[in-house]
């Protein structure tokens, strides 16, 4: 409606440009043992080694939104290891080599990206398919339907603190939902099963669900360091030493405090919280003792369970069964 | 839309009459100690037996569709022995004792129901809250959505071959569902929330979720021997030696054959009923290596769950907990 | 030195006239099949109940601070009904019977205690072996060995505010330590323990293992629900759905932000409450990762085996087994 | 009886030629370090692959019927490339080394082996210590045993249908009897096995022990992929979805169904195969409920681990240990 | 082979006139309910109880060779409580009733046995269907095979040692062969399915076997006080803090130095007494590291089983199943 | 007192001289990557590689007191291959790499020690902080306090026996206190530690406590074979077949008969070494049945583990974790 600024016209030009650079490359997980590429991918690390024979050469990790790969540089040069760093975009040209079934590139010239080159470390970090903050747009219509307003300030006002670090944190450090704006994709994608079977399960409290969702995983922003890119360099050391489900429960009771909430309807969210993991072996030394409560776990754990399903059959030929996956208990699945 | 016929408006009477009597009888759930009362109750089951001192009397286990009360006749008399038969109907006035925290009624006086007085076996029976052919509609209706045209018909003659069956079975011959029609209820359930998750997981194959949920079960009917008020006696000698997922497997197997079913659809649902209880221990020597094998999994024990949470809680105090389930490893539930 | 007050002389008269009191009266630990007995004890519960014949009768609980005894009025009265009451001290008068290896008694003559007749409930009430005010003051003698000024005064506030329950609150409803006084026992020998071992694993830091101590258990004041006699009646909501852990652990965050404790401290002191039960499947889903927080899982269940085994092997002839004691493992002890 | 036709004295000439040949060449199991070998073996498997210095050379994995052994061609030629095949023979002349405890053959000299060189792969392939067509035989005389005519007329069809495929099919795809007749031979030896200690526990039914143990691995030849040399490719998408275990259990049931076998006979016949593996961990959701499918589980049992010890502490000096077998629970088994 | 003697008539006529006597009796295990009877049984043990109303009467339990029955004597007398004593054989009349699925005598009169009357106990104490006499002779017989004469002289002397106890002395406590001669009975059917498997699986070493059989509980004497009915009163102080496999080695070590045998050997005979309950929740730290240890366990489980089965299938109706039986994991086992 | 004899100067100056040596060279643990050194080592074990590549290199592990580095001596000659053998002491230079956080040591020159260089290989072994004489002086004056004089002669007996080993024997192959004279110091920890809680619990018997913990593991010295500088080779037959656990039960009947200790006493102090894993997984058989049992096993798991979590965060930054330990669970622990 009206004309388009100059200003949207350039970064319409660029989102141009950057889509024909990204039609030209091919996504890491596509790659097949042969091949020839010439494409841009992100450093994810990188480490100077020796082979067995005393030669340097430069092992590097790449990544895009679809993998990684592992790709050498034998030919070790000063320069070459001076235009490595982490984080940065290169363009590398060289073939994909397999090795014991795995893949991995070897790098015969890499270059920097010029400025020139409109392509932004965003578009090639793994991360989830929606928009981050559409997902946390959504994340708070379900706010808006808890009728409790106790819990619903409670959820608003933890929500609001973590506001700017959620729109990036992944759910996890390896695993399912490891990739930006993992935790809040996990989180909605469980709000929106739970909402369904409180269709059928007419006797459940929906405030408790919404609200025992949006907070189970949320310390995980205080467990867990990450970068804006969704990259888990470490556990904390509070979540070492306590972790999410212990830091979740102490975040409602001090944040439900302020706000004087009833000490029921705290104490159940916390109870949530401590549950959910079901099994004291995976950290919950409670189990569930509200309908809630034992929901929960289950939207958690089908989330997760659908994800790496989803994940590991990915690019399987139908009639054909994955390698073990060790997540599943060394399950093969089978793509019908 | 017309006229009512003779025979519906004494029907309609019946009813009534029978509304009457029931409003005017108390639900053995709701029965409190120190209280007397008058009703008409079903025998399930009686013994006349001795005190230590020698004496006779009746013990007798009556139900009605809220759930079961011990009962006794310390007054032993040839015809009131005479009187008392499983499975018929009583008209008993006595007094609710407490005896070590469990309820028990004190016969004063009891006769059978008159053959004037309208109640029905079947409106003392504990059941499923939908009526069974009700449910088998709309479990046809979901059969009517599998598009693949082998499998909606492997379902729909399994469904046929076992039609007046599913009517009464029960899901089990305690726990959750076991009451007339529980096998039909159970499955129902399990059919909508499967749909209703099948819209946030769009990836999975609806066809296979909707068969995998009828199927999976449906050889309780071989397993169990239920009388049509949905009572098991006992196990089949082939549900004891085997069990119903092996009878269940095998029914595919078969049924398929019949229909030359292509053999990897058949081989996928064996592999659904043959996984569903996830754990060896539990009889399932095969983790789920389908995606819609590893949600019918938590259908089945998000159902089952469910069932027996709202069942637990009901009646209990806002505010309190339920003494320990010992079906939900011992936890004490709490009711908000 | 100096003179005794009238007060003094009265006080010392009643001690003495109690003291014949309880010198004529058996303990219950002692009491033998086929004695008679004529003594005060304390009616920890009671019903009334009918016999299989329905002749009314009286079952009672009493106990003496060595022990517990079953009883049965079997000639009920309306007389007796009323003069039993919990909580009353009543004399009896009565014969040891066995039944099926556990001692009963036969209530032939029960009287309430006279006014005149000294003896105090807290006389008759199972206790540890030391005053609780004795026991208070040696664990302040251990917070004033703390060096750290943060932590001792974290630890000074959190006794503070339960000083008076401390006093009365036994360390668990059933099994070890749950007398009047518990509490303040356990820990206090756990103190005493921890610092006899800090004398041979130098490396060890004592205030970590002098707060961890007072700290670890301190919340089943929370957890519980006690009379003043050390009788848990029931676990509190907050402790069903939580458990002492957890309430230790926001405990030490609340209290501990109060007086701007370093994080790194308070965090420490919580990994410390959280992993003293060790195993997952006892309430710990971190095992220790400080040597102190080892060690306090070590002090804990030292002093709760050694409670257990002088108890199990009170009264057991040398050279012969106690019977299998469920609580360990279903051991049968040697008595040397 | 008679004379030998030429054919008989070419095939003699030539049985004696390969002995020759087989008697020049060291056994796999025996090559020791240091030694030079001039031997043909078969090639299992290879693969060409880089050093980390990028250069290339091949990878083979060699087999005789003692053993296997892995190789290396260091330098790599096309047309030794073209010489190595999967299941052919080979003269390799080379030096065995070790590296880290593992034997590896350095080739310095490969060839084909010559029309005129009339060692057959069969010579070379690992397989029962009996012939095929033998133990077949004694089998069907186990057979004959059986007196109950149904069982009986099962059993053989089920022999006949999987006739061919019973000569060469292994038991496993690795592990015990995971050789060419491994199945039979292990079949052979329970049947064995069973019939003497039917002579000691004489109420058992041997008709079921006998089928019983015909039937119960029978459909690994359904679940797994064998060439005719006993080597397993892989497990089929049935057996990997179901297991031999229920393939072999609807097997009796249709098979039973087509003779009209008595229902109780064949439901017993397959509770058998479905206990055999007793614990459910291990594939039986039942345990054996008849004394027949009780003993079978320890027949099966047995036989594994004899052939595992014995296999294990072949060339085992005596007076000393294996190393740790982790098949056998990381054993390390003595030889005296 | 000549003329009876004197004694031999009389011996011959005492056996008649018993023979008589256990012709008319019942068989406690074929007692059934509403049944009259009048007939000798032995007494175990017995209490003088009271009813709930304070009635006194005796509560008697009853055995012979085929099972075990409690008895009430209701009318309470001070002669009839003389006469009833422990160990002894009384000749009762009454009435077989039924109390919740378990049998129970009701004594209308009892009375001593009479000298006259020839029954002995031992004709009414439950024992192997073999007499210990022969047994020992037959695992002497095994013995003779050892081929070692070390080994040989070493399980000869302990078998001497043993001599006497040997002849009446139950395999255990509870449980399998729990009967007079039952350990003679166990190590003999051992001894005879050790000797045919090593038919089949010749590699092994006979002497091992046989004397691992014959030491393998031989200790049992020394962990268990039996009378000499091979009822067993308690453990001893030894076997309780030690258990019958430690002591069972200590045995050896002594016994086999006194002989001076090789240390090999006397270690590889503890080995497997040490080995062989398999798994350490059983009491075996070590698991078999010899075939003729691992074997040894197999005999061992397999006779146990084999008494387990075919005693709780005694006189199960065919195509029907037994009640869970707690010592086979509560298994129903079904009678073909 | 009085003038120092020419022998003491000349020992005191080669200590200096060794003290110098032991000045100028880096510790084990201390070594960082990048840097240079120049020291001496003890070569605990060595081979002859080969590079992928076939070029042939020396693969030796250093230790000195603090640990142990893998180095590598890539130019091999035959000179050096000859100067390096086991147990020899060298002087290296090279420089410190890191590969995958795996330190590694570059060897650029190496020499054999020089016999004017008095550095003794006891002075680079991994030992015991005390001298082992003073450690068994220590043992002995606990022995003193022993009351019970058979008790006392059993342990003198026992400690005589094994006298000279006791002063080297480590108290593991791998593990906690795996080094010269750990057995010794594991045991005198103990003995110390038991002391002091025998303060606490007074009612605990401390004859038995001091023989116990003397005994408990002194049969290690028969399970492995350890040389005089602590290092085990491997573990013995008897070792491997009964293990120490067992041995330490036979050692203490024997010596035990020897001296006819009382039976009740042996039998006590064999429960003790049988119990105190506590776990039957762990090689107890059975649980402590004494208090004196129970506190041995408290005594034995928290010196192994206190040795653990000292070793473990030596050198570790405070406020940072080591990484995971497989010992402790894959605990990461925190040094605070």
């Amino acid at each position: 409606m009206g004309q388009a600024s100059i200003g949207d016209i350039l970064k319409e030009k660029e989102k141009e440009q950057m889509r024909n650079l990204v039609a030209t490359q091919k996504k890491i997980i596509e790659l097949k043992a042969g091949e020839k590429i010439d494409a841009f991918y992100l450093i994810k690390s990188f480490d100077v080694k020796k082979t067995t024979a005393g030669k340097q050469y430069i092992d590097i990790n790449l990544v895009d939104k679809s993998g990684e790969i592992n790709a050498k540089i034998w030919e070790y040069s000063k320069e070459t290891d001076n235009l490595v760093s982490e984080s940065s975009i290169v363009k590398v040209r060289g073939e994909v080599l397999e090795w014991n079934g795995t893949k991995q590139l070897k790098i015969n010239k890499i270059r920097a990206k010029l400025p020139t080159e409109t392509l932004k470390i965003s578009e090639l970090i793994p991360s989830a398919p929606v928009e981050s903050s559409e997902m946390l747009q959504t994340i708070k219509m379900y706010v808006e339907k808890i009728e409790d307003v106790q819990i619903k300030l409670l959820v608003n006002n933890i929500l609001d603190k973590y506001n700017t670090k959620l729109l990036y944190y992944p759910a996890a450090k390896k695993n399912h939902h490891s990739y930006m704006g993992g935790l809040l994709y996990h989180s909605m994608r469980m709000l929106q099963s739970g909402e369904k079977l409180g269709q059928i399960y007419k006797f459940l409290n929906m405030d408790y669900i919404f609200a025992g969702v949006i907070l189970h995983d949320v310390c995980k922003i205080l467990e867990m360091d990450s970068d804006e890119y969704g990259v888990v360099s470490d556990y904390t050391m509070e979540g070492k030493l306590l972790g999410h489900i212990i830091q979740g429960i102490k975040e409602i009771e001090i944040e439900g405090e302020k706000i004087s909430i009833d000490r029921e309807k705290s104490v159940i969210l916390q109870h949530m919280v401590l549950s959910h993991h079901y099994e004291p072996e995976f950290g919950s030394p409670k189990k569930p003792m509200t309908p809630e409560a034992e929901i929960l776990h289950f939207l958690d754990v089908i989330d997760a369970r659908m994800f790496d399903f989803e994940h590991a059959l990915q690019g399987v030929e139908p009639g054909s069964f994955t390698d073990k996956i060790w997540l599943l208990d060394n399950r093969n699945l089978y793509k019908q």
